[in-house]
């Protein structure tokens, strides 16, 4: 692969984006490839073509491919191009450009919240295990900052941990279905090409079958719902991690729980920072962008519209990135925290109280779905 | 009830404000009373304690509630004064004002995303028989504002099917759960009261199911996925709407299909604008400012945060009224529509074709649960 | 003026409403009436036929006007309908329902931000003055939650000042255009009809006259600039409200200032909670919703938009009101702020620090236009 | 400069990116070297401390900043770090994080900025002279997507003419400040270094005019007006260009203008896609997201928020990428238009409408203050 001239972003301004580099555009391009791939066997197959040519991902010329989004607008013409010189010309046939973005963004998407749903579940383990040591450490919590009532430590746990397990449970009902429609979404190159009324019914099932992916039974073009459904979980997850990140912001602020490394400061060598807390509230308001570009480009319409499709690839991928690296920060801050016990602004000394309530978090957050997703 | 001097919104810049007074303040005025009576059943019941008084939210003067309102910066603690002049110091006893407007709003939520489901269901069976009728209806259609490919009326119908079957499907999945933790979110007021460890969660049975919600089986004060839970099912019937209104408005202007009635301009008394449309686009774009501020105000802290809980009310009831009106004036639409199928500008004659998407889209909405919710 | 049987929303969920009551929908609709008798005597003079009728508000049938909105759309038609059965068919002629609405906004957008102001410079002084008593009180600031370095109470003070200014020339450079184009914009109706090729710009100087507006020398039916003007400057209001309320919430949390009245719990009767600096940080989260509505209804197109123009009337007063409750949440809070000196959190003793800056802030305050803005 | 191993963004999801690599990491990196740069000359000259130290962007190593930019939370803390290998212990005394990140994204916002203003008036030049041309050109606009009223298609350029000069507009009363204040804010770290109370003030008056930024006579670390007016200059143009493309793909759906070259697409080789116009209309409504953002972010608090700030830098870009990639199609779209004129679908034939309007939209236009900023 060529080198690119001019990244115009290679994380400066993003602290956390090693944790979210599944979603770069590295991977979005092996994602397409792949999907273009899985189309040219299945295809191939389907009109009975025998076909050994594989498409590889690294022989491409990026600055090439950059050149030609240009100029038509999307990274696919010039792709498609590309690797039909590869693999011959039935490649990309009877597909069309949102084919492949949209599929490629549900495998990247799969891939991004997957992930983070095994960082969420290490985080919940640890939170767990606070919650049920500080089940009876009496602490005096706050509503509109001030003073409220004393509870426990515990109680104040097993709501990180209720948000956890929240995020987690919205990520388990996402689904991730490839597209597949053709040029105005109905499927009909495939069949004329084909011969056969069924070829998309066909190639969907076998794609998304060979791909990982879940079989819509229809091409959603212009029904954005599966998109939405995959931000909304990934906002969930930039929701448990900034309030969670909150909490942790304040404790710090009070002197009850602190980072055990922390961050340095440019002109304050004694401080140590919270800074994965500080990270997870600044995805926690980052994602409400993204999230709010997406709501407005499901008003398609025509067969595609012309820019609210446009508009959806970085505001969507932009949700992935900031809830694969929140995952990641709240695992890394609930591994670097000390609680300091002692120091909780306890005004009573009264018993354990709130004690259901973190059992109830506790079980609830153990009664998730073990294991990988996959 | 008294009158309120200075009512600041009566519908004035809200056209189709009519179909959102499911979530008026009235409503929600109800449901807290409706609230704060179910808890004073089942509270004097656990307590043991005989209790035959009932709550009139029509007996309250709304003019003392604002002025309490506006001194602590919640409806309810003038609320709880004037149901305790009714209802003794049983009432609200344990709870807190986050117990009572949470739960309200979810009463509500039910009760308006219930009734827009009907709505989306009616329009639903309008398009799957118009999808049916010009299932071979040759039908230009565009791709970025360009003619693309010929395929059918009916496959463009199958599309608004498509979305409003997945909004009907966003609203199947949505729970409505009661909130009921205490000051803190603990329970612990009502375990100390009625000297039982278990009172919160007895009171949260009996209490979810006076009242028709779900019982969540723990306080969500500072865990905002319910709300979000919500608020994106209302969120998914404004897409949906606003996604066929562009279609409709982008019909209207081709001449393919207009409103039967339609509306009148103040300058230009020849013209049937498709007010439906219109307003459904408007709610479309309208229903991502509240999207992205209950996104935000997610990020809880403390036992209850000093601004993030309160950004949440107008937002979350704001979806609510989007949402409501969009189902009604989609389901307007629908009833409202005269397909000019003749001057669909096909540019060929071909066989019908996406049939099959099209029978698809008709299968899906069929398979929706039907009847009403409850 | 008739009532309205079910007005659905009167303030429950708005805690400060009172204050923005400036931009009610009874002010509103005045506006709309000064707007059409304005043109009507403009226009009589105009076109050389007198006129003696004037046009009463108070006379207006407000259920019948909710009626026609919803028939066509925009409340103007049936209002056009209502005043010419009182003022005659020159009433609203050569006008366009954009022309009411955008002109009526822009009226009760000049009087909501100049009452801001003028409570934005109330708070102001207070915030001068106790910059100017603390300009040597030292105060442990705090960088990302941790103790910073230790400066002064007046800087921090000094930085409310500097928000404040800040908000308040945003707003003196607001201007509030007038819109008068008829129905596509062009004016053409006026020349036609009163056979001058320069009656629109006659009209728009005459009226923008009469009313306190400015004149912009042009239609912006389409060019939505002076709308994104003025909600920005809305925003800046709940910005320096938000900001504000941020650090007085954290100061009361931190026991170094607190309110003297503060509000109740319904729960906890030994609170006081920072209810003006809650509502604050409240209304900076929710302004960040009608901008985004805002911006992207700028994207106007046609003549006048199938949905981008309706759906601004909401988001656009919406920013109104939360400034005009912004600006007097923090008037309020200002007055009731008790700074607890000897309890600053000071760890050193060191001789004044920052007192150039609270010397700048404060001159840049004082160096602000005096007086109303009319 | 070394290699960056995994780029996470190299543009294959931003057609129009190489437009807006102005404001890429590689720009804002160079761009806080420049700081740190003029900030040691000011420095030392102020402490009369010789120094020869150049400081040499081009030698960092960017994988190094990474790894410290996630420990540390911002990109500051390991690049004093180098800097301080190049140029001594000077380089950065004095300053915090949040003065070299927020001085170089105001370089870059005046850049960016700066650029698009050019590009805007390029397209405004052809605006014009096309409007001028149309003058007389009978158009019949549209209006809620139904015919209206006849004006002429010179009128209808004008309204674009409009929008650029409002966005123009915009950009000249945008104010790039330097940001200067030390770790706290006061400037209280030069002073006390320095021996002298108006270090940090004479500090700001060297390095801003060293660089080409205002001085702000203060700093700005807690009041994000700067900020917030700057992404509102840049949101101005986003808006421009989305309205203008709104239009441009509805022209060319019927016909009255098309691209001369457009776009090519994957799976239909005789379209000619209206790429500028989709691209303009995506990128005017993706700004609404940062916007909200940044205007969330702007609640700050203490002497630095922990999260708000680090929420801004990104967004922040992101409004200044639009803009610049909006101003480049904008130009290119004017560049590329051709007029169908016989194909306006006029239905009468009446003299030339809507002059005036086209005139003054000119006039407007013309009275911007030509040449660059600089």
């Amino acid at each position: 692969m060529t080198a690119v001239a001019d990244a115009f972003d290679w994380g400066l301004l993003e602290p956390a984006g090693r944790a979210g580099s599944v979603v770069s555009d590295d991977r979005i391009l092996d994602a397409m490839v792949e999907l273009e791939s899985a189309h040219l066997a299945a295809w191939s197959s389907l009109i009975d073509v025998e076909n050994t040519a594989t498409l590889d991902a690294t022989a491409l010329d990026r600055d090439a491919l950059l050149r030609e989004s240009r100029r038509s607008g999307v990274p696919v013409v010039g792709l498609a191009q590309a690797l039909r010189q590869q693999g011959g010309t039935l490649v990309h046939q009877g597909m069309t450009s949102q084919d492949v973005v949209d599929s490629a963004l549900m495998m990247v998407s799969r891939d991004a919240l997957t992930g983070a749903r095994d960082a969420l579940r290490a985080a919940g383990r640890v939170f767990a295990a606070l919650a049920r040591e500080h089940r009876g450490t009496p602490f005096a919590v706050r509503t509109l900052s001030q003073e409220a009532e004393t509870t426990t430590l515990g109680a104040v746990i097993g709501g990180w941990l209720d948000v956890v397990s929240s995020a987690v449970e919205t990520v388990d009902v996402a689904e991730f279905p490839l597209q597949l429609g053709g040029a105005v979404g109905d499927g009909e190159a495939f069949a004329r090409l084909a011969g056969r009324p069924d070829a998309a019914a066909i190639l969907r099932r076998r794609i998304s079958a060979a791909l990982g992916l879940a079989d819509p039974g229809r091409a959603w073009h212009t029904d954005r719902s599966p998109v939405l459904a995959v931000a909304r979980a990934a906002a969930s997850i930039c929701s448990a991690g900034g309030r969670v990140g909150r909490d942790l912001a304040l404790l710090a602020r009070d002197g009850v729980a602190t980072p055990l490394h922390g961050g340095a400061s440019s002109a304050m060598p004694h401080k140590k920072n919270p800074v994965d807390a500080v990270l997870l509230v600044a995805n926690g308001l980052r994602v409400s962008g993204p999230v709010a570009v997406l709501q407005v480009a499901s008003l398609s319409y025509d067969a595609r519209p012309a820019g609210e499709w446009h508009a959806e690839w970085q505001a969507w991928r932009e949700t992935l990135r900031l809830a694969a690296e929140s995952a990641s920060l709240l695992q890394n801050a609930a591994d670097d925290l000390v609680i300091q016990a002692r120091r909780a602004p306890a005004t009573t000394t009264t018993a354990p109280r709130g004690a259901r309530e973190v059992d109830a978090a506790i079980a609830r957050f153990e009664r998730l779905r073990e294991g990988d997703r996959s």
